[in-house]
């Protein structure tokens, strides 16, 4: 057996069974293992963003790593803006890099390059194979890696002649160790805080399932308690029957303006509230400067036992949730398609069990409070705040999940960092809803520009800042790559159209005039 | 003046007046210098591997840099595998990459990232501004290692608070210091070594304008020597009335073929001869073993002197110039598209001072050969071998040359890394004629598969190497991104194609069935 074939069969035994791809000649022979090793599921994509933001939301998803397989130092630096995101939404994933022989590297080729040192940035554990019998094991420590709570980025770089020699041999990763239970004293510390509006449990990662916030429900029942979760979620059950949960605003003054009223606030599986950006003159901190801060529980801590834990201990166990949504049935909107009309659009159509992947960005503000009624789904958002990841996290969910319905909700500008997603979606016939929130400018820097203090924009900025010369059309592009789609301006025709996508299944997008 | 002002001013006033763009928050403030300083052009892409390749194509012709301005981590990331082909082309960049304040820094914020160490693998020169006050003698410093010959790649990470905080200046980078000139003992070794068929002058670089090719055709007429070029050129001049220079091929059988009757190697500019790729059981180096290498000058020396110092010692002033092109009448192709009846629309069809941008990649093969005698014009590689090069590098070019038509010939694998491209060229109405070579495969993957060692690959292998399903419509993304587009399947029609296109100017695509 080769290394690749082994590298193939290690992953496979280790779990791994989904392969994001865009390969090249150095892992052809990675390729050719994929091809008469039966077991792994290989999904082609067009640019290696689209592979790393796949896996990212295969993670979310699947609760397990997927693969990437990257072709040389570009490959990876292609893919690491949604590694990024990845690693900021705590998504396990196994990258393979492909590397020249070593007899090749150091002949400086054209294509060679710091592997190790672009992959360092982005990555939890990286590794370099340096024979072929190293190579199923080295496989299998990267899915151990990779499936470390909460989960970790780890990139295995695959030198062509440890791929391509004889000798290797098929290793497993142990299965992932249980998540640590939090400390006894601080669980109490916490109970004793949690009184009254004026504490506040902040809740992210593993927390917001829907288990964990009807748990969150019953403690904020007893207690008077606040929840809020982290503006940016990698993934939170909502709608009908879930506990609600808003998200600390994004804008830095309505997110001080909500948080100043706490003067406790337990962390569980969230990170202290600070600012996306730093604003001149504005605090990065976004709790007042007296707040307690109790960090409760990590992202990596087992924060399933910690909310019954401070269940068991508040004595919440029979109160009943606080906050628990009702389904609200919202008449359908008619009008112009507006960031209103869009939200009571999705309001009326988000199906059950749907997976909404966000990256509405200033559209959507208006999306996440108006669905709270929905029917249950699960939304996700970018952690990472690098934009582009919402076409390709789309495609590692439908993966993950070919059950669920999934909608991705993506600002024009976001769209075109990775509209190549298209085509793979359309490829695998993945059923997404995809809408296109057409506003025609990066509108986010327009009031970016205001905060950071730049009054009066001129021309050339405003410039700088538009999408509208010439327009984009987004039906074109998705009809080039396989697509079905259409362009709607006003909010029935927009209900209409989501109800028409989400019967045919399969890919189709709707471009929405705002 | 605040640091971002100072940073516009010193950059103009250093040379650079050309910035292609991608911001976000954190450049906000340059943004807004950019809107009140006159001076700089400021060219918008939708995706920063856009910005990046064409900064590379601007050095290129206009040898001089231009600017980038990048959001942050992972907007430098996004813009790194065109900064490894721009790094091996031998081009001087400036990127400016937009960081977080040094007070939000400490936060790890969700797009907090390790920005040097992503930029230090392709990069030169890494500098982060410490405060206001120096960002703008960072600036003409970041100019200057730009220019340092042959070309270099500097980033200036900006923190925002240094973009937006008082008490700035203006600095000026000093002219660039002239080329080292090549050793007298080596240009006599050289010239003493070149005689006969069995002697290979091998050139790159700034060696390759048709000035300096001219001087190496009246050496090789006076010596008998071979000329070649190396496979990857960051730009010759060909076409008639130059010295015809071919290139080493890429294929590794064809290139040991081509090398194997060269005793004596004498580099002019150039690198000695390697494979692309490492293959099993074939050489890397592709000169004979027994071959004297003479490395007589390297890319950042005075390669113009260094042939004038040859065409000295071998008293070859007065030599008519060996294998200069005759301007060739190509009939018009007609039949089927395939790789040689659209290689005869191009010769053909090539305008005199054309720059030819070529990411052809498999079908391109002939094209090299049977131009030869097309009007003269320059020819651009990818020198770095990471695909997605070429759409970019077109907008680069049009920028820097707004009086020379470009033609870009781009495989339709290729196009889709940086299909973004297209909504900047019509945006700035570039003069740019698009062919795409839709194959509708990774059709130089097919070839490698075997390469590798890799016989009769199974239906998932060839599966991950197709890009027929769904078929990609070039000329519907085309449309969706401003740029008008036909598509043709005959040669005819496609040398039509290309002559409307450039009598109409601005941009135009032509989707070419192969």
């Amino acid at each position: 057996m080769n290394g690749a074939e082994s590298l193939v069969k290690s992953l496979i035994a280790s779990g791994v069974d989904t392969c994001f791809t865009n390969p090249g000649t150095s892992e052809m022979h990675f390729v050719a293992a994929l091809d008469h090793v039966p077991g792994m599921r290989s999904v082609l994509a067009l640019f290696e963003g689209v592979a790393t933001g796949a896996a990212d939301g295969y993670w979310r998803m699947a609760g397990k790593p997927a693969c990437t397989l990257l072709h040389l130092g570009p490959g990876l630096a292609n893919g690491i803006a949604n590694l990024h995101n990845a690693k900021k939404a705590h998504s396990g994933v196994v990258n393979i890099v492909g590397e020249h022989a070593e007899t090749h590297r150091k002949l400086d080729a054209p294509l060679m390059s710091d592997i190790e040192g672009l992959a360092r940035p982005v990555s939890h554990w990286v590794h370099s194979s340096l024979t072929a019998a190293d190579v199923g094991a080295d496989g299998a420590r990267a899915v151990a890696a990779a499936q470390e709570a909460p989960g970790r980025i780890a990139t295995l770089i695959l030198p062509s002649d440890t791929a391509w020699t004889e000798g290797a041999s098929v290793h497993t990763a142990p299965a992932p160790a249980a998540r640590p239970a939090v400390d006894p004293a601080m669980l109490n510390r916490a109970a004793e805080a949690l009184h009254g509006s004026e504490t506040l449990l902040l809740l992210g990662g593993a927390a917001l399932t829907a288990e964990n916030l009807e748990k969150a429900g019953r403690i904020a029942a007893k207690t008077g308690c606040s929840l809020l979760s982290e503006w940016s979620n990698a993934r939170l059950d909502r709608g009908a029957g879930r506990v609600i949960v808003n998200r600390v605003p994004y804008p830095i003054d309505m997110a001080l303006q909500a948080l100043r009223s706490f003067k406790q606030v337990v962390l569980l599986g969230a990170r202290a509230p600070i600012g996306f950006f730093a604003y001149p003159g504005k605090p990065a901190v976004l709790t007042r400067e007296d707040a307690e801060i109790i960090e409760l529980a990590g992202a990596g801590d087992d924060l399933s036992g910690a909310l019954d834990g401070l269940v068991a201990a508040l004595d919440a166990g029979d109160a009943s949730p606080k906050g628990m949504a009702d389904r609200k049935l919202v008449p359908p909107p008619t009008g112009k398609t507006d960031a209103n009309t869009i939200a009571q659009a999705l309001a009326a159509t988000i199906p059950a069990n749907a997976i909404v992947v966000d990256e509405s960005i200033t559209t959507g503000r208006a999306f996440f409070p108006a669905t709270a009624g929905a029917e249950p789904h699960t939304w996700l958002n970018n952690c990472g705040g690098s934009i582009g990841y919402g076409l390709p996290l789309a495609i590692g969910c439908a993966v993950a999940c070919p059950d669920r319905k999934v909608l991705a909700l993506v600002g024009d500008g976001s769209a075109m960092y990775t509209i190549q997603s298209l085509w793979t979606m359309a490829r695998e016939n993945l059923d997404i809803t995809i809408l296109i929130l057409a506003n025609q400018t990066y509108q986010i820097l327009r009031g970016e520009l205001t905060n950071v203090g730049v009054q009066n924009p001129g021309p050339r900025a405003i410039d700088m800042l538009s999408l509208d010369r010439p327009a984009l059309d987004f039906v074109a592009m998705a009809r080039g790559m396989g697509v079905p789609a259409v362009r709607v301006d006003e909010a029935g025709a927009l209900t209409q159209a989501i109800e028409d996508a989400l019967a045919a299944g399969g890919t189709n997008l709707i471009e929405v005039v705002v």
